[in-house]
């Protein structure tokens, strides 16, 4: 029996009695305190920031905090773990109003190594180390140095079918006299082969790490694994530097399929974006090229295909084909990502020319394929993607949303990074009630949760109307036309900002949102409508994507971007495509599993369904033109006008 | 049922019934027509000429015959095969006496494709075409190119795992188009995986090609197979460049392990021989480098790692292990052969430093290992290498012999090619009989086979005595001190030589040759011996070699190369080496039982048995010192001496 620990909160005053090992996040959970905001239990928002003032707790990661906030005791409660009996402060800025709480208790910790034990995965991770101490040779036991190391590794690692190339085969002799017979074989998942990629002396099994990498059209995600216990050690990301060759997915492949060497750049940025962020962990750890030997990859269809090199031109022709879907892993140095030069590259397999493996990966982490109940998972990103399913069945679909939710293309868009205001509350038309910002910071943006709230709340003051025009009689003040000609809302004036400007959203910045919304409802509706089900058919709705931070529901709902259903079935999940990468790379068996997956999934192709252009249409207004679907909304809206 | 026709032979006056497609050879056996000199079948020896004067045959192979004798009707009896009833000439030069019928009747045709469907063997080369014409895509049916490629092939050949490298990928889309979906998929066997090591447009079925090799010490010969039907089209074959670092296996590992350069220069020796041979064979049958898609090569140990760049260092040193004895199939462009650029390359298995995948391949191809009765394989080539053993157990062991059976390290040595003498026999001491060249071409020289039937008609007739010392006094006219300040007996006066020169043999060549086999005969003994066996618990003995040509088989035992048991258990094989790379290739069923004998195959370390060195002394003599061991040879020499 795992022993318990008690941890006290305050200044709530409420004591829970947990098991040792417990996240403090579980623990406010399970006490029914309410802290701020969430990201999945990723680590990645930074938001969560609580203060140990007793005991001893376990894990954490010191990239949100300053030195003295260090010494001060600061920890993110999703990564913290109680260790003994704790008293632990819930600064003010962790409390945000306004958070649905059954969301907070809702969030799963998708990659939790606690969790996946629970649902029966076991760390095998795609690459793996193994310490071997082989008996020395003798005239009774003379089988070649490549045997000796065989019968030792598929003892230890029962495995019979081994493939080495020429190149390690050629160094062993020596390697193996050097080291005098105690060696580390480090080996690759390849199906019913098992490759030994390269063969090191002594016991290196510390020192074996992996790339989970989440390439999404606006964004690369990479976090850095140990695997040797699972454990996620960092996170980096920044904007697809492929973003200069066009902002979506479609004029990306037109440039490429132009010329080759318009291929090859597309190519190189995106793979230079990778070696950035792979390098950044790397030096952010203290750790070797040497010692990554896998990168494991989700992201688009066209995202894989233009890293690899894969000509990408006929995803974008009818009837929409990629050159491969199924990939089998390919040495990382091929592709030209610097890690261990033995090191191998395994990406996720992809459904379809616009639902990739970022798609695959999502619906294996939030549980989707294995669901008795028929459930949603709507992907936000710049392609939105919707799967509906269940054990039995999975359908999918795909629509063009654009990149205004991952805080491109906006005015005074950013990445949900330190700074960016992630989320906003409005008194009234004139005053700025909240925001908060990631990190505290003075604000520098607003990403795209911040768009969901700030438009909900332009809504409901009146700034905008249901079509999403600016309304300059709701705000003389604060509503003008900006330097480039355009009607633009002041969010925050330039003397709060870090930037020395004003931050303000713009009628073009309203519209990008509204379509990026109206596009994903409308795959949704037609998608359902297709299976012959509506909104209340599914027993849950999770949303995935880029937002790094997390999405005011209601707010969500408000604009119209989810569908009007009780909150208790909408759910955010974060980036499930980042978490598809962590569970392939952390096992083998889930790796395979992403194969049926996708095997499993039918596309549904909505350009040529007859009702998406009428249903996008309709969805572009603020919720929808059929009000009847949005009850809630309405309700609000006419209270807000009576009163 | 199989259609008949009759086949008469000329001036014997001989009729025989044999089913259509039988060769002119069986029928020969079949009718007790007795032909000339024979090599196991594989048609690499050009002495079993014969003439069709009348009828239709399919099959042969010009490369023996002038054009003159082509129209002439000139054919190799082994190669052609009666489509219809045929008058065949046998001409004098296919006679020769002294060849024991037995052993005609004997000769196995180990890679004949008729005879492999009879053991159960289905072709299925290591790298097969499969034409395939392909759905276009659809709206519908919008898979990736890859997966449309591998449905289709899986469909052709019964198969799900494959993999393909990044390169043939990147090309598919284009290729797929471009081709209207019409293709040739090229597969290699990697286990439990299938490669597609590449994909070309149309339909190339035609042209796939297969360069068996066996890599010897001493010679390199390679065959070129027509993979469609498994008919070999030619051969080739040279002496290995590497002899000018050292003759045997020690020397040149030495050589090699002295520094990075020299281990270069024996890779590239061998590589360059191999590829000039292939070059050769491609030429004469007017392919191009991309048809041939396989190089299947067998070899010893040694041979197979300086060809493939591994150390072999270890493999001279106690306890003698190699760097990798069970290879997976590489790209023949890694290694440096200069085939299809992703060909692949396939080596058989090895089962110790001195026990190679020439043995392995031999064991297969001459039934050792699915024997219900006890039989004993003698490779003799520059190492002589024994396996005993049936179904139930394989036990092997390894002798230097040195390379004089190839006919090199003797004077007037040379390989079993046009213009050397293969077989011997003299009148008197003064007086050489009779004797035949490989193509009835003036003698150049004397190949191993002619050793063998040289010596033992020395012997029989008092140029030497039983310790191998010539007998000046035996023919003052024909012993000399040659040139070399050594005794020598001249064989072929200058006057009838091609080259101008007398060919002799020498007291050194003699006791080159007498070492050779006395090294051969022990390591039979002996490891007989540690099975608690003797001869005479042997079914049969079957002689493989580098003997380009027919073994004298009573000669070998004259000598004591074999022992003295009955003849109709003594079989000369030819070169089962070849053989078994000509297997792997034809058939992956093949490949793999290989890996699976050699596992089975148990290692008898010589050098470390005390009776060795007392046995190779004793069987140095001429036939042994323990004469009641060699009844037959003795009672023939008394009887010689007596007359």
């Amino acid at each position: 029996m795992a022993k318990n620990c008690k941890v006290s909160f305050s200044p709530d005053q409420k004591v829970v009695e947990v098991p040792v090992g417990t996240t403090i996040l579980s623990a406010a959970m399970t006490a029914g305190v309410s802290l701020n905001s969430l990201c999945g239990g990723d680590g990645v928002c930074g938001r969560c920031r609580v203060i140990v003032r007793e005991g001893a707790t376990s894990g954490g990661t010191t990239e949100f905090f300053t030195r003295q906030e260090i010494q001060e005791g600061y920890i993110l409660a999703c990564q913290g773990r109680a260790e003994s009996n704790l008293v632990v402060e819930i600064p003010p800025e962790t409390r945000l109003a306004g958070i649905p709480q059954h969301v907070v208790g809702e969030i799963p910790f998708l990659t939790d190594l606690s969790n996946l034990a629970g649902r029966g995965i076991r760390l095998s991770s795609l690459v793996r180390k193994t310490y071997l101490q082989l008996p020395a040779p003798s005239l009774e036991d003379n089988v070649s140095d490549l045997q000796r190391l065989e019968h030792g590794l598929g003892r230890a690692i029962d495995c019979r079918n081994f493939q080495m190339g020429l190149k390690v085969t050629r160094l062993l002799p020596q390697l193996l006299r050097k080291a005098d017979w105690k060696v580390t074989a480090v080996t690759g998942h390849r199906g019913p082969l098992t490759e030994i990629i390269d063969v090191e002396a002594g016991d290196t099994t510390k020192r074996n790490f992996c790339i989970a990498a989440d390439i999404g059209t606006t964004t690369v995600v990479c976090h850095l694994l140990d695997l040797r216990d699972g454990q996620t050690l960092g996170r980096a990301a920044k904007y697809n530097s492929q973003a200069s060759f066009g902002a979506d997915v479609v004029h990306r492949i037109v440039y490429a399929s132009q010329e080759p060497k318009h291929e090859g750049a597309l190519r190189d940025a995106i793979v230079s974006d990778l070696n950035e962020l792979i390098s950044e962990l790397i030096q952010r750890y203290r750790l070797s090229t040497g010692d990554v030997t896998l990168v494991s990859v989700a992201g688009n269809t066209a995202m894989i295909h233009l890293m690899l090199g894969l000509p990408a031109e006929q995803i974008r022709k009818e009837p929409y084909t990629g050159a491969a879907y199924h990939l089998p892993p390919f040495r990382a140095a091929e592709a030209g990502l610097q890690i261990n030069p033995r090191g191998l590259l395994y990406c996720a397999p992809c459904v379809a020319g616009f639902v990739g493996a970022d798609v695959v990966g999502g619906v294996f982490a939030a549980g989707l394929a294995h669901s008795s109940e028929t459930r949603m998972l709507i992907d936000i990103g710049t392609n939105g993607e919707i799967v509906i399913g269940n054990k039995d069945f999975l359908v999918c679909a795909s629509a063009s949303a654009g990149p205004s939710f991952e805080g491109a293309e906006c005015r005074s868009g950013m990445r949900a990074t330190r700074g960016a205001i992630d989320h906003i509350s409005l008194l009234d038309a004139d005053h700025v009630l909240n925001y908060s910002t990631i990190g505290s910071a003075p604000p520098a943006g607003i990403c795209g949760t911040g768009y969901v709230d700030l438009l909900a709340e332009m809504l409901r003051t009146g700034l905008i109307d249901r079509t999403g025009r600016l309304n300059k009689e709701a705000s003389p003040g604060r509503i003008r036309i900006g330097a480039h000609g355009e009607a633009e809302f002041v969010v925050v004036p330039a003397s709060w900002t870090s930037t020395g400007s004003d931050l303000a959203i713009s009628q073009g910045d309203i519209d990008n949102i509204r379509r990026a919304k109206g596009a994903i409802f409308a795959a949704a509706s037609v998608l359902l409508d297709a299976l012959d089900m509506t909104f209340k058919d599914v027993a849950e709705i999770m949303v995935a994507g880029a937002f790094g931070n997390f999405l005011n529901v209601g707010n969500a709902v408000f604009i119209g971007l989810l569908p009007d259903i009780p909150q208790d079935r909408l759910r955010f999940v974060g980036n499930t495509s980042i978490a598809g990468a962590k569970l392939a790379a952390l096992s083998s068996d889930c790796y395979d599993e992403l194969f049926q997956i996708a095997s499993r999934m039918t596309y549904f192709e909505l350009s040529t369904a007859p009702r998406f252009m009428d249903e996008f249409v309709a969805a572009c207004f603020f919720p929808h033109t059929n009000v009847e679907m949005f009850p809630s909304v309405m309700a609000e809206l006419s209270s807000g006008k009576e009163a």
